[in-house]
C-alpha cells in the first residue's frame, strides 16, 4: 500500500533538507495511511500571551485567507480587532462565541466525521481527516498512470476507451433530511464563526508533463487537471487550451493581413502623394504661436506606417475574427459537451447552493431583532429593503469608479497637451524635435501604470461592494463579484483607447476656431497618417504591458514573494521552539503556499485579453499573435502555480464555464459593433472609396489627399495665435491646409461643413449598418450550423442510456428471479402460506420499475 | 365499464340518424370495449372489378391521404397509375408487392399485436386493434373529468393540485433489442408499402367547454386539450393562447398610440401648412402629358391621414413592440417549462426517429444495385452525391419560385402604372378624378389574390421539394418542409409590402429625367403624404384579407366541402350495396372527416401574422389589434376543426414547438431592423427632426414643407413631356416643385443632390443605428433578467427529484429486507449453504443502486 513519496518540487523554494523531512506529512503516523484533508484552529496554552508556534502561524494567516472569499460585514458594527490583522494577537478574542463553545463545536463536528467512517489523527493541536480505503486505490491508479511516460495526449485516449458507465452520485438525500435550523453546523459555518482556522487539502503531486515550459508544444492532459483539482480547474484549463488553439488560425490570417499590408505599402497612392514633396502641401501649423506652417511630406514615414494596419485586408480580417469569435464560441460548446461525457457529467445537475455563513448571520441579527419585538420566530429572508443601502452604494461606487477612469483618461490628456506645449516652447532644438515621440511615450507608460494601479483597486472595490450586498449562496457571490469586476476592470482597460480611436482629433475644432481646454491648451489632433497609428501604438503598448507586467510579473512573483515571507516568518518563531523544527511536515511546509482564490482573476485576465484581440482587431491585426504567445506561457505559468505556489485547491465540481461564457458572447457582441466603427471612423478606408467612386475624375486614387485637405485663409487666425515664424518654411504662406471636409475661405459660407462631410458620414454610417447586419446574421449562421453536442458524443449518451436502463431493469429481473425461486421454495416448505408474507408484496416492485424505464 | 356514449356533435353535418348509427362504431361488437384505433386495407372480391364498398371508399381517399406526408418518390420511375388518383382503380394494382405477400405480412403483423396483448376485431374487412384495461378506466376518468360542468381553468387548477410523481415511460429498450434488418415491419413501413391503407384512431368526444365560440373570454383547457389530443396540440393551443394573451397589451398600446394621432391631428404643423391655400405650393405633374400642375392643398385630406400613422408616437411604439416581442419570447419559454413540468415531460427526451419508409425503399434499392455490382448487402445509407440532384432542384426551384414572387410584384406595379396613364387619358371626368383610387384598390386586390393563390402554389412545391430530398427521419421531414413552406410564404406575403415601403418613389426620378419602364411608362411616385400612407393601406388590406379569406374560407369551408364531396360519393356507392347502410359505424362515419395533416398550417398562419405584427408595426400600430381579433376566433376555429372537422390525430409527445421558435426569434430580430429603417426612411420623421435642429429659423416645424420641396424650371421640361393643359390652375406657371432634396435651378450644380439630402440621409442612417443597437441591447436585457425556468417551478422539480430518489431507495431498501429476512430465514434451516448460493450474490445488488443514486 505504501507508495514512493514523489519528487518534492512542489517546495523548491525551500531548503531540500526540509523536503525530505516533510515527506512523512503526506501520511499519517502509522506511514500506511495518505493525508487527505487538514483542519486547523488555535489551541491557546495558559500563561502564554500567543497561541503556540505552529498554530498561531496558521492562525494568522491561514484565517485572513479562508476569510478572503467568504468575507461578511462585521456582525456587530463596533470597533474590535479586525481577523484580517495578522499581529492583532489571538484572533479568538474579537469572535463572538467564547473558546469554551468552539470546542465543543469541535468536538461535536470531529464525532460526526468519526460517525461518517472518516479517520482522524491528532497532530499536537491539529486533526487529520482520513477517507476510507478506496481512495487509496484510487489515488494508487492515478499515480500509476501519471509517472508512466506517456505522451499526454496518448494517456487520454487511453482513458476514453476505458470508458466506465457511470451515474452521478447526488448528496441531494443527505440536505433534504437535514433542514437549515436542525442541521448540525458544516465545515463552512464552523469556519466562518471561527472554530476552525483553515481547511484545506495537501498538495501531493505536480505534473512534468504539464506544468513546465518544456512541454508547451504539447495538449495539456485534461483529465488528469481534472482528477487531481476536479472539474472546475479541469475545464479552466480545457477552456485556455481550446482558446489558445483558436488564436493559432487568427494569428496566422493576423500575421497575413499585416504582410499584405507591408508589400502594398509601395502601391499605395495616398502614402506616395504624402511623401510626394513637389505636391508642397503648406500645413497650418499644429499648435498656436510656437509651431509653425509645415509640410505635409514631413509626415510620410507617419503615413506609410499608417498603410500597414490601415487597409482594405483590415475588412477582411475584422468579419474574419468576428466570425472566428462566433466560431470560437461553438468550438467550445462542443468542447464541453464532450468534456461533460468523458466526465460523467452528462445527467449531473448543480446542487442548490447552500446560503453563505454571512448571509446566515445577517437572516440570524434580523430574526433576533424581529424576535424582539414580535416574539415569534419566524424563518426570516433578506428582502430588497434590507438591501437597499447595499444596492445604493453599489450603484454609486460603480459609477464612481467608472467616472474616476474617466477622469484619469482626461488627466492623460491634459498632461500631453500641456506637456506639448511647455516642450513646444523650449528653446533647446533637440527637445522640440523629439516631442512627439517623448510625449507620447510617456502619456501610454502613464496609462498603462494607471490601468495597473487601478486594476488592483477596482478588484477590491468590487469585492467590498460584492460583500456589502450580502448575496446568499456562494455561486450568487461569485456571480455578482465576477460581473462587478468585469465591467469595472473592463471600462478601465478600454475607456482610453476608446478615446483615442473615437474622439482624439474629431474634437479639436478648426483653425482660426479651436477647442480650448481651460482656456489656454488647444485640444490633441492626430497625426496626418490618421488617429489608426496611435490607436495602434497604444493597443499595443496596453496589451504587451498587461500582459508581462500584471499577468508574469504579478501573478508569479507576488506569490513566491509572499511565500518568502511567510517562510522568513515561521523560521524567525521556530527559532524560539526549536523541538518542533525536526518534524516539519508537508501539511505544514504547505501552509506556507498561498490559498486558493478561486479561478476569477485567470479567467478575468483571459477574457480581457480576448477583448483585445477582438475588440479593435480591425486596427491591430498582430493582436491575435501577441495573445497566442503569451498564452502558450500562460498556461504553463498557471499550471505551475497551481502545483507549485498555491494550496490544494478543493476538488469542485462544474459542468460549465458559468458566467465567463455570457461575458465572452457579449464581448463578442460588442466587437462586431466597435469593429464597424473602427473601420468606418477611425480608418480611412470609407474616405477613399467615397472619393474613388464619386469625386474622383479618373477612378484612381490620385488626388485623394488633396480632396481631404480643406483650405484656410491665414489672414482668419484669432489675434495672438498666429504663428510666430511664419517664415519657417521660406516663404510667405496665405492659405494653408487642413484636414477637414469644410468649405474654403472663398465660399458664400466659409469655414462651414462641406457637401463631402455629409456624404463621407452618410457612407460610414451606411457602412457601419451593413457591416454589422452581415456579421452578426453570419455569425447566427455559424451558430445554427454547427450542432451544439458533436453527433457521436449525442450517439454515445443515447447508446449509454439505453445500456444503463438494461443494467437497471437486468438487475431487477435478477432479483426478481432470486425472489421467484425463494418463493417457490418457501411455497414447497410452507404450502399457503406465501398469500400474506412480505415476499408477495416485493414482488410487485419489479413492474412497477419496469414501467418507469 | 360501459360509458354513455357522448354527444354525437362531431359530425353534426351528416343527418342525425346516422349519428345514432354509428353511435356503436365505437365499440367492440360486444358494446364493452371501446375502439382505440383503426387499420384499414382492401380486399378484393373475385369477379369484381372494383373492391368492395366499404373498403373501396377507405381505400381511395384513406390511402391518398395517409401518403400525402410521407409520400417518397415513385420507387420505379416507369409510368403507372398514380396511387393519389382516387379513380385509378384498385390500389394494389400499381404496388410492388402481390396481393398475396401483402396478406402475408399483415397476417404476421397483427399476430404480433395479439401476442403484445391487444386485442383485435375484424368488421368485415376492417381489423381494430384494442389496448387492455387500463386506457378504458384512463377514459372513463378524463370522460368524468370533461362532463363536470367547470370552468375550464378551475379544472386545470385542481389538475395541478393532484400532481403525481411520474417518470417518462420510454421505448428505447425494444428498438435496442430489434435491428432495423431482422426487426418486424412496423406500422409505417407497411402502410408506406400499401399492405394497410390508412390506421387512425378514432374521435370519441369534444368539448364544449373549448371548441366554441361562446366561451371566447375563456383560458382554454390546456390539460384537457393535451390529454386528448396528445403534448403536441397541447402544445400548440397553449401557444396561440399566450401569443393571443400577448397581444391584449400590444393592441391596447397600439389603439392609444393611433388615438394619439387622432388628437393631435390638427396641432400638426406640417399637415396645417400643406392645407393651407394661401401657401400655395405648384407642384410638377404627376404624369406625363395628360396630367397638368396641381396645387399642394388638394393633398391635404392625405396629409391629415398620414400624420395619424406618422408621428413620433409610432417611434415609442416600434421600440414598445421589439420589447413585446422578447418579451413573448420570454413569456412563452417560461410557460413551456411550465408546461414540461405539469405534463411530466422534464425527463423526457424526444426519441430517436426512425427511418421513414420512403427512405428505407430508397436505400433499399441502393443496396440492390450494389448488390448486382459487389454481391455484398452492406447496410447502406443516401450520401450528400445520392441527394445532390434533389438539393440542386430545391436551390433552383426555390430561387425561381422567389424569382416568380418578384415578377408578380413588378407585374402589379406595371398594371398600376399603364391603368394610371390609360384612365388619365379618358375623357370622362368622373373616372380621372377617381384614378387613384381605382387603380390603387383595384390593385391592392390583385396583390391580394396573387398573394393567396401562391400561398398554396407554394405550399405544394415545398412539399413536393422536400419528397425530392428523401429526409431519413418524420423530424428531419417536417423541419426541411417547414423551412422552406415559411421562406417562400415569407416572401410572398411581404415582397409588394417591401417594395412599397422602401423603393417606390425613390426610383422615379425627378421632373425632366424620370425614370421609364419600357420607355413609355413613368414609375410610380407616392402620395405627397409619404408612401406610409399608402404602406398602411396595403398592409391592412393584405392582412385583413389573408385573414378573413385564408384562415376563415379556407380552413372551415374546404374540409367543409370535402366531408361533404365525400358523402355525397358515399350515398351513391351505397345505394348500390344497401344491406351495409343499416351499419355504419362510428369508425366508418369517421373516415368521411380529413385525416390530419400536422400542425405545420397553423403555425405558419400564425408566424406570418406574427410577422404583420412585428415587422411592418412602426407604419400600422393597428396590427396588433386586427391579430387579437382575429385569434380570439381562431382559437375556437381551430379547436372545431379539430374537433368536428379532422379524423382524431394519434397523439404525439414533444417537448417544445421546435423549429417554429427559432423561427419566431428570426421574425422578431428582422423586425427590428425592419422598424428602424420604417421609422428612418419611410416615414417623415427624420427629416422633421432634422429640420428642427438644423435648419429652422426659430425652432419650430413652420417651414418644414417648403424645405422639402425642390425647384423645377418648367423649361427643363423634355419635350413631349410637358402637360398638355398648362394653364389648369388658372395661371402661367414658370417654377413648379417636387419632392426631393435637389439643387434648385439656379445653382451652379442644378438638379444635383443637395448637401439637405446627404445631411438627412446621414442622420436617417445614424437613426438606423441607434434604434437596432438600442433595441437589440434592451431585448437582451429582457432577455436575461427574465429567468427561463420559473422559480418555482425549478424548485418544484428539484424537490420532485429527490422524492424519486427517495421512493427508489425505500424500494431497494425494502426488497434488501426482505431479502435478509429470507437469507436469514434460509440459513436457519439450511445452515452453512448459502455462501455460494444466488441469494448471496443478489445481496450486493441494492448497495450499487444506493452509489448510483
Amino acid at each position: 500500500m505504501h507508495q514512493p513519496p514523489p519528487a518534492p518540487q512542489i517546495l523548491n523554494s525551500l531548503t531540500p533538507e526540509e523536503n525530505t523531512r516533510c515527506r512523512h506529512g503526506l501520511y499519517f503516523q502509522d506511514g500506511q495511511r495518505r493525508v487527505d484533508y487538514v483542519l486547523t484552529y488555535p489551541v491557546k496554552k495558559p500563561g502564554s500571551s500567543r497561541s503556540r508556534r505552529h498554530t498561531s502561524l496558521l492562525t494568522d494567516n491561514a484565517f485572513a485567507r479562508s476569510l478572503r472569499r467568504a468575507r461578511g460585514p462585521a456582525p456587530a458594527p463596533g470597533p474590535r480587532p479586525s481577523p484580517e490583522d495578522p499581529e492583532a494577537g489571538s484572533p479568538g478574542h474579537g469572535m463572538d462565541c467564547h473558546e469554551d463553545d468552539k470546542r465543543s463545536r469541535r468536538e461535536e463536528f470531529e464525532g460526526h466525521l468519526t460517525d461518517m467512517g472518516l479517520e482522524l489523527e491528532k497532530d499536537e493541536d491539529v486533526y487529520e481527516v482520513k477517507n476510507g480505503s478506496s481512495v487509496v486505490e484510487k489515488i494508487n491508479t492515478f499515480i500509476h498512470k501519471v509517472t508512466e511516460p506517456l505522451h499526454p495526449n496518448v494517456e487520454e485516449n487511453r482513458t476514453q476507451s476505458l470508458k466506465h458507465l457511470s451515474y452521478p452520485f447526488s448528496r441531494e438525500k443527505q440536505h433534504l433530511k437535514c433542514s437549515s435550523l436542525s442541521c448540525p453546523p458544516g465545515i463552512t459555518s464552523l469556519l466562518g464563526s471561527g472554530v476552525y482556522l483553515a481547511a484545506y487539502p495537501l498538495h501531493d503531486l505536480m505534473y512534468e508533463e504539464w506544468a513546465s515550459y518544456s512541454v508547451f508544444y504539447k495538449y495539456q492532459p485534461i483529465s488528469l487537471i481534472r482528477k487531481y483539482f476536479g472539474e472546475k480547474i479541469g475545464l479552466y484549463f480545457a477552456w485556455l487550451g481550446v482558446y489558445t488553439q483558436m488564436l493559432i488560425p487568427a494569428s496566422l490570417v493576423g500575421v497575413i493581413v499585416f504582410l499584405y499590408g507591408c508589400v502594398t505599402v509601395d502601391d499605395d497612392i495616398p502614402s506616395m502623394e504624402i511623401c510626394d514633396v513637389r505636391k508642397n502641401f503648406t500645413m497650418c501649423p499644429l499648435c498656436d504661436r510656437v509651431c509653425s506652417y509645415w509640410n505635409l511630406s514631413s509626415a510620410c514615414a507617419t503615413a506609410r506606417a499608417s498603410h500597414l494596419f490601415d487597409n482594405p485586408a483590415t475588412v477582411f480580417f475584422s468579419i474574419f475574427m468576428a466570425l472566428w469569435a462566433a466560431m470560437f464560441m461553438e468550438h467550445w460548446k462542443r468542447r464541453q459537451m464532450r468534456l461533460n461525457y468523458e466526465w460523467d457529467l452528462t445527467g449531473f445537475e448543480e446542487e442548490e447552493d447552500h446560503p453563505r455563513a454571512e448571509y446566515e448571520f445577517r437572516v440570524l441579527q434580523k430574526t433576533l431583532k424581529k424576535e424582539h419585538k414580535s416574539q415569534k420566530a419566524e424563518k426570516e429572508k433578506l428582502t430588497c429593503k434590507d438591501r437597499f443601502p447595499a444596492y445604493m452604494t453599489n450603484i454609486v461606487m460603480m459609477l464612481l469608479m467608472i467616472g474616476v477612469t474617466f477622469a484619469i483618461v482626461f488627466g492623460v490628456i491634459l498632461y500631453r497637451i500641456s506637456t506639448k506645449a511647455a516642450l513646444h516652447m523650449s528653446s533647446n532644438p533637440t527637445t522640440r524635435s523629439n516631442v512627439r515621440l517623448t510625449v507620447k511615450a510617456t502619456a501610454a507608460i502613464i496609462n498603462l501604470v494607471v490601468i495597473l494601479i487601478l486594476d488592483e483597486v477596482y478588484g477590491a472595490v468590487a469585492r467590498w461592494l460584492t460583500v456589502l450586498e450580502v448575496p446568499k449562496t456562494d455561486g450568487s457571490f461569485e456571480e455578482r463579484l465576477i460581473f462587478k469586476t468585469f465591467i469595472l476592470k473592463f471600462v478601465n482597460a478600454f475607456t482610453p483607447i476608446i478615446y483615442i480611436a473615437f474622439f482624439r482629433g474629431r474634437l479639436g475644432g478648426r483653425p482660426g476656431s479651436y477647442l480650448y481646454v481651460f482656456e489656454s491648451y488647444r485640444m490633441e489632433e492626430c497625426a496626418s497618417g490618421g488617429c489608426l497609428m496611435e490607436l495602434c501604438i497604444q493597443l499595443s503598448i496596453t496589451m504587451l504591458g498587461k500582459q508581462l507586467i500584471q499577468n508574469n510579473l504579478f501573478e508569479i512573483g507576488v506569490p513566491k514573494l509572499k511565500k518568502l515571507i511567510r517562510y522568513i516568518k515561521s523560521k524567525r518563531a521556530s527559532f524560539q521552539e526549536e523541538e518542533r523544527e525536526k518534524r516539519l511536515q508537508r501539511y505544514e511546509t504547505d501552509y506556507f503556499l498561498e490559498p486558493y482564490a478561486g479561478l476569477t482573476p485567470e479567467y478575468m485576465e483571459m477574457i480581457i485579453q480576448f477583448g483585445f484581440v477582438t475588440l479593435f482587431v480591425a486596427s491591430f491585426p498582430l493582436a491575435p499573435l501577441f495573445a497566442l504567445l503569451n498564452n502558450i506561457i500562460e498556461i504553463r505559468l498557471d499550471a505551475k502555480k497551481f502545483v507549485a505556489e498555491l494550496r490544494r485547491p478543493v476538488a469542485a465540481r462544474a459542468k460549465d464555464i458559468g458566467i465567463w461564457y455570457n461575458i465572452l458572447r457579449g464581448v463578442a457582441k460588442v466587437a462586431v459593433i466597435v469593429n464597424a466603427f473602427v473601420i468606418s471612423f477611425t480608418s480611412d478606408f470609407i474616405p477613399r472609396l467615397v472619393y474613388q467612386y464619386m469625386y474622383s475624375p479618373d477612378g484612381s486614387m490620385h488626388g485623394f489627399v488633396n480632396h481631404t485637405l480643406s483650405y484656410f485663409n491665414v489672414s482668419h487666425f484669432q489675434n495672438g495665435t498666429q504663428p510666430i515664424e511664419p517664415l519657417y518654411l521660406g516663404y510667405q504662406v496665405e492659405i494653408c491646409r487642413y484636414k477637414d471636409y469644410r468649405e474654403p475661405p472663398w465660399s458664400s459660407t466659409p469655414y462651414e461643413i462641406s457637401k463631402e462631410f455629409w456624404t463621407v458620414l452618410a457612407v460610414r454610417l451606411a457602412f457601419v449598418i451593413v457591416f454589422q447586419n452581415v456579421v452578426m446574421w453570419m455569425s447566427d449562421i455559424v451558430d445554427w450550423l454547427i450542432p451544439d453536442i458533436p453527433k457521436d458524443i449525442s450517439l454515445q449518451i443515447h447508446k449509454e442510456k439505453i445500456l444503463m436502463v438494461d443494467l437497471f431493469m437486468k438487475e431487477e429481473q435478477g432479483k426478481l428471479h432470486v425472489l421467484d425461486s425463494l418463493v417457490s421454495a418457501a411455497a414447497k416448505e410452507h404450502g399457503g402460506r406465501n398469500s400474506h408474507s412480505p415476499l408477495a408484496r416485493s414482488r410487485s416492485i419489479p413492474h412497477t420499475y419496469s414501467n418507469n424505464y
